[in-house]
């Protein structure tokens, strides 16, 4: 089953919401029970809701704030990819990284994998 | 092998300049000789150098040129991505279409894959 542009894109932009407000749940919550979240792409999968929420647990930790770089992109089938910055603060300091996500959908409208592009090369010093 | 961040950076970016010089031989020779493209993601795969040769020759009749949305992005893996917008003329006018691209690289350095994520939704009507 196709999922809808809008649908894919509002779900996006929630994450981006719920993840600002600490929002564990909502953030797990956008899953699939057997989803896979690759961050960063190149990292080893963790796959399933508990890996997921201990990721997310973790991540926000460090108090990280999203913000979108350029409108978020759908398709012509069941996925859609965002580019966005990611403020945190770590032990050294406030940081950036700029991020792009791929998110699949299963046909509830639930992410079904997430792959965050980044490398060390996208990270930078921040006030 | 694990290409480098800056390497895939320079590829997705001589990606851009080379389609915007309508340079067909060099945006093919990005590629992999047995590189897929999936353009728009959702439509049916383009397998190998002449299929990837003729899209890309078609594509650039319509006088598409393309500038990045933000910064590209690298990985800890195999893989790159970029936001960008393409400005094109169609007969019924002139057109945006906001694009994020995912290529993987095989040990060569040359495109394996890509994928563009854009649907319907993406396309505006332009100036």
């Amino acid at each position: 089953m196709k999922i809808g542009e809008q649908q894919m894109k509002q779900a996006l932009q929630a994450y981006i919401d719920l993840y600002n407000k600490d929002d564990l749940d909502g953030v797990v919550g956008l899953y699939a029970d057997d989803a896979t979240v690759e961050d960063p792409v190149g990292s080893p999968l963790k796959t399933g809701k508990q890996a997921i929420r201990d990721f997310y647990q973790y991540a926000m930790t460090t108090g990280a704030r999203l913000s979108l770089a350029a409108p978020i992109r759908a398709s012509h089938g069941n996925s859609a990819a965002m580019a966005f910055d990611v403020k945190l603060t770590m032990p050294e300091g406030k940081l950036l990284i700029r991020v792009i996500d791929v998110m699949t959908f299963n046909a509830a409208g639930k992410f079904a994998s997430m792959k965050a592009y980044w490398g060390p090369s996208d990270m930078e010093k921040s006030r």
